[in-house]
């Protein structure tokens, strides 16, 4: 047996990068929106770092200050996607679909679709919607949770029996016999839920990993806790420390184990934002001259962040020693790393430069301290691997991968080549045909 | 002015052939129906030859003899258009998508996508499903006709509302500025249907066609008509002759007329089923050993046809002078040309072998005869254009355009090159953003 190998996942969206104003970095074409050779390099770029899966986000509305921001979303997921698979031959593709506003049927076909075109690499992000911009895309209003939940239950359920409907002996394809299918192996789902329904069977052969692998995204809530136990192998997490990391790791193996499965079948991913550059310092002015003015308007969640005045016009100077003796950390999570960094000394300008009001831990600086981090989470169990939304993807994403992996790769923490062909390889959960045996069945 | 050229389309489906029994054929990989490779050779060898679009018919069930026949449908139109449009160039993507099962919002995106993604090149074939197996797949029963041809109006005016809703001017992205988009240019929809509504806008702008191309498919009825009209640039026809080609087209072209459009913005497409060899006696013998056992299948069809007695066990003599002198053609269109055939002296075998009983007009043959045939039709304005369903896509695509598109060409009635870039330069209808405005406002 060979050593646990972390695993990790490069998030994509509208091909700029993470930072607010990406857009307007220099090196970014504002094109890239629409351009989908941008994202096609990313992808590529992280082939090379041997990653197992591009993770691709997706609310589709027009959300926030798009006036300024841009549109943070991607054109279309299984679309980009699709694309991407004809210039890669190894990553593996997890796509997010609400189950909110599909049909079953439409979900297990394009994504059944995708895992045979590219040859067993497609995972499915199955979420419900709860933000109304996107359920009026829909011309609906957001269902409350536990019926967005059992909708999702029973999409998760059709689907998954939609891609089992086609067995694996199933297609004979004699050319001398004319025998083209068993069709005691192609037989209806029959499933009827209160809110979806499917008779199949979906005329798709199984691929190379018979079926897409389910993943989940979100808080741990018990909805997405069951949810998750039940049919993820992979879950997407939002975590700021190592500690937070840890419990829900553990929450989300509890419940995989709590519907009857291994908990090893479900990989939890921390989010980590890095900015890669020769030293700290780089780092934090590459940073701030991509965030330009969005950095001063950060200021008062900072100052509410560690219950302390500061005052805008002093962003070049260190919090005083009045100021950090009366900080003190409230519950956001983020505000014990922002105390942390604010006590090394560094003026208020290069504290919120370190990503402290960012949705994921930010690392800035040389290969070494990317590496640290990884390897400290990961030791401590407090993930399976890392999804990446990198500062700037034009360079960013080379920079990680021709930095930081060698460094993971030697420390003896990273694999050198990709495992398998498959994504369930690469992510080291099994191969699947229609429903998990041991879940079917406890159907609440 | 150049005079009209006859614009060509290839349908795509499972990656055998048109002809019962192609999966078996030697020189089909019987595989095909998974392996998206196939599909890509084909389109490749149809942009050789100048085609303006592949098109791509849907009926999402598992249908007929699938132990025997094969699935006969392709995996998914959007995923396989999507990796086609990555190894082509300027050849259109024309995708059936059902407006019966399917979120508007959902249609608006990928096909707004795949146009982008494919600079303009991108079509909708927007059906309402009267199928009830594929309706079972999705848990309903089919709605009755004047539903479910409501539903397709509001859901093609919300879709290309959704694809205007990002106008032309609207997107700024400029770095130095900061401006990213002109906000008062991409503004909700707010449609609201019986059936169907969404909100909006979509964040996609436009190609470089402005935006997909609706077509419509079916027989002439009321209803149909109505929705082609109005929307469809492309209306795919399925005619047996010349006077039902005239006739149809001119109920299209007339359809458009009254919802306030440009007759020639509708083009009208009939079917044709090729067979290219060096002659007829070696056409037929290619198509009879592939049609194997399903040709005597034919045989009371026929005779029904006819309205005479076949004996099936006289398959290879031709009708007797009485059979022909008591044959009358039925009400079925392809009677009269079964009959035609028949007098020629044909044996019964051969007579099938002529595809009378096919789904579209069948040429077998020298490359001579298929331009006969085409250039007939253009000439008496019975069709635009042509689309074709090869009786072996392995070979029959390049024998078409190898042998019958230069004849075409020759004849001065085919291209010698794509026009543009666009489908719609190809098709040879006008840019489009949003609803076109002749027709908005006279919503029933
Ligand atoms: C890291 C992370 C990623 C997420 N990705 C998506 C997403 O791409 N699309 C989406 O609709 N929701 C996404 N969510 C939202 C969750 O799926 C969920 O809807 C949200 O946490 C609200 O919780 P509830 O559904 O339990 O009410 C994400 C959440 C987190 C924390
Ligand atoms: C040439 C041709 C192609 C068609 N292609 C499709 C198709 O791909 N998918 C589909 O659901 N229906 C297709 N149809 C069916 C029509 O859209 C329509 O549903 C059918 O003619 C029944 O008529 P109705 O909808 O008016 O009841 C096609 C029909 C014809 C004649």
């Amino acid at each position: 047996m060979t050593e646990k190998k972390l695993i990790l996942g490069l998030a994509l969206h509208d091909g700029s990068g993470a930072l607010n104003n990406a857009w307007r970095a220099p090196q970014v074409n504002p094109e890239n929106y629409a351009n989908f050779e941008a994202n096609i390099r990313y992808a590529q770029a992280a082939e090379r770092g041997k990653f197992a899966f591009l993770f691709i986000p997706d609310f589709p509305a027009v959300r926030g200050d798009i006036e300024h921001g841009g549109v943070r979303n991607i054109i279309d997921p299984m679309i980009a996607l699709t694309a991407i698979s004809q210039a890669t031959s190894r990553i593996g593709f997890v796509a997010t679909g609400s189950t909110s506003f599909q049909e079953p049927f439409n979900h297990a076909r394009q994504f059944k679709a995708l895992d045979v075109l590219s040859h067993g690499r497609a995972g499915w992000n199955a979420v419900t919607t709860s933000d109304p911009a996107v359920a009026a895309n829909y011309g609906k209003p957001v269902a409350e949770r536990s019926e967005r939940y059992q909708r999702a239950h029973e999409s998760i359920q059709i689907v998954q029996a939609l891609w089992g409907s086609w067995q694996k002996e199933a297609w004979i394809k004699n050319q001398a016999s004319g025998q083209y299918i068993d069709s005691s192996k192609l037989q209806p789902v029959n499933l009827q839920g209160k809110y979806v329904a499917s008779r199949g069977p979906l005329a798709i052969p199984p691929s190379e990993q018979g079926q897409p692998v389910i993943f989940s995204s979100g808080g741990p809530s018990p909805h997405l806790l069951a949810l998750a136990g039940r049919y993820a192998s992979g879950f997407i997490g939002e975590v700021w420390t190592i500690e937070d990391g840890r419990a829900q790791r553990a929450m989300v193996r509890r419940a995989a184990e709590e519907a009857g499965r291994d908990p090893d079948d479900i990989k939890f991913f921390a989010g980590i934002m890095p900015t890669v550059a020769p030293s700290v310092r780089e780092g934090l002015d590459r940073r701030i001259s991509i965030l330009g003015d969005t950095l001063k308007a950060q200021v008062p969640q900072l100052a509410n962040m560690l219950g302390v005045q500061i005052d805008r016009r002093r962003l070049d100077e260190p919090l005083t020693t009045e100021q950090l003796s009366g900080a003190y950390p409230s519950r956001d999570p983020r505000s014990g790393i922002a105390l942390d960094v604010a006590r090394q000394g560094w003026t208020v300008r290069d504290i919120l430069a370190h990503g402290v009001i960012d949705y994921h831990p930010t690392v800035v600086g040389p290969a070494a301290l990317h590496a640290d981090h990884i390897q400290e989470w990961f030791e401590a169990e407090a993930a399976d691997g890392f999804w990446l939304s990198p500062d700037i993807f034009e360079d960013g994403v080379d920079a990680f991968v021709d930095e930081v992996v060698p460094v993971l790769q030697q420390r003896g923490i990273y694999p050198s080549d990709y495992i398998g062909t498959t994504l369930r390889e690469n992510l080291g959960v099994a191969e699947q045909y229609g429903l998990d045996p041991r879940v079917v069945g406890t159907e609440d």
